[in-house]
């Protein structure tokens, strides 16, 4: 059992990777920038899932609690958060910035982009934290919703960047963690531009068709999964 | 029988397309700035398919032949490939562009997307049709290569986007004649940067999985294609 602390836990897409990842027997620490929202989170997880193994701590104590930091808080708080995060990050952590630079972050549309200056929210982000510390894009194409409906199978990609293909592996092992989740290596940090671009684009869909879509990658080898094991 | 115009028919994409389309039962009319490299492609499309209707055109010739022409040119070519076109191209046809900036388009990565001003390829197309003309952005994601082999059964999703609902149902019903090939409505032409994105991505896939990748949107109703029926 890894334990995996998620910041921002309490929020839709957190909320969702939490229960999936306890679902899958992993110990989950719910972080929050509040305390009683963290527990109030964990109560709600417990309610679907009584046998699971979930903590709830603040984010600054939650991050400092396992190897691979999902961060899944809203853009407009990713500076914020990351700034806080700082003085707990250990070199060898991983952060998995699941954050997408919407314009909606700012009153404008959930179907746009903003212009990052790094180029995207993950490179935004792997310039705020410490040396050593590996940052790795991931999730932003799973919807929350079907996350959080324990009885919904999944069966789609998760599409992951990093610089460091060791760091992109063991986001890629936690993917394979949640049943109907196949982690799809799309190489460098810089890639993230193109990812985080998936989620206004998928919103766009979702509303033209009244759903919660996701994406697959076709043509990959069938023993796609063996990619990471190399 | 439909007829389609291509316009840089004789590329990687736009002769893959070719192929296709005069599998289904088009009569294809392969365009080029050359009319002997047109002629030429339309040999070689008849030794694949020797009951292929299909005929060979200038560009600017090409272009009046049909209703919806397919804009295959490479983005370093695709301004001029418009200043020629305007004169020729009138109210009520379609522009499908599939041009895509990668950076390899001046020495860069293929990796890269260039800054488009207007946003996207595509939205650069718009501002340079004459009025009436809709531009639609489509085809970002089928490998040239799948194309091209006529043995390989496709299985993948054509990303639509277009200002015109009516415009984007017309590309619709020619991705439909693609055995193999689902058009998904992704809305305004402003989507077009994101799914231009996912081209790079793509790339960058191939590159680590040695394939030819392509796109497929989980989570739509089973009859999607009758959302074009509306």
């Amino acid at each position: 059992m890894a334990t995996v602390p998620i910041i921002g836990g309490t929020g839709a897409l957190g909320f969702g990777l939490a229960l999936r990842l306890a679902a899958a027997g992993e110990h989950v620490v719910v972080g929050s920038r509040d305390i009683g929202r963290a527990n109030e989170a964990v109560s709600r997880l417990r309610e679907v899932l009584p046998q699971a193994s979930a903590e709830a701590a603040v984010n600054e104590e939650a991050a400092t609690r396992g190897d691979v930091v999902l961060l899944c808080v809203p853009f407009r708080a990713q500076s914020e958060n990351l700034t806080r995060l700082k003085p707990v990050l250990q070199p060898g952590q991983v952060l998995v910035d699941a954050t997408v630079p919407l314009a909606a972050a700012f009153s404008g549309k959930a179907t746009r982009l903003l212009g990052v200056p790094q180029g995207s929210a993950a490179e935004q982000a792997a310039e705020m934290v410490p040396d050593g510390v590996d940052v790795v894009s991931a999730f932003h194409t799973v919807s929350a919703d079907r996350l959080r409906r324990l009885d919904e199978q999944l069966d789609e990609d998760v599409l992951i960047a990093g610089d460091r293909r060791a760091a992109r592996r063991r986001v890629a092992e936690l993917v394979l963690r949640i049943d109907g989740l196949r982690p799809v290596d799309c190489g460098p940090l810089e890639m993230a531009r193109m990812i985080e671009g998936l989620t206004p684009l998928l919103i766009s869909i979702n509303r033209r068709y009244r759903t919660h879509a996701g994406v697959r990658i076709t043509g990959l080898p069938e023993d796609a999964a063996g990619h990471w094991a190399d």
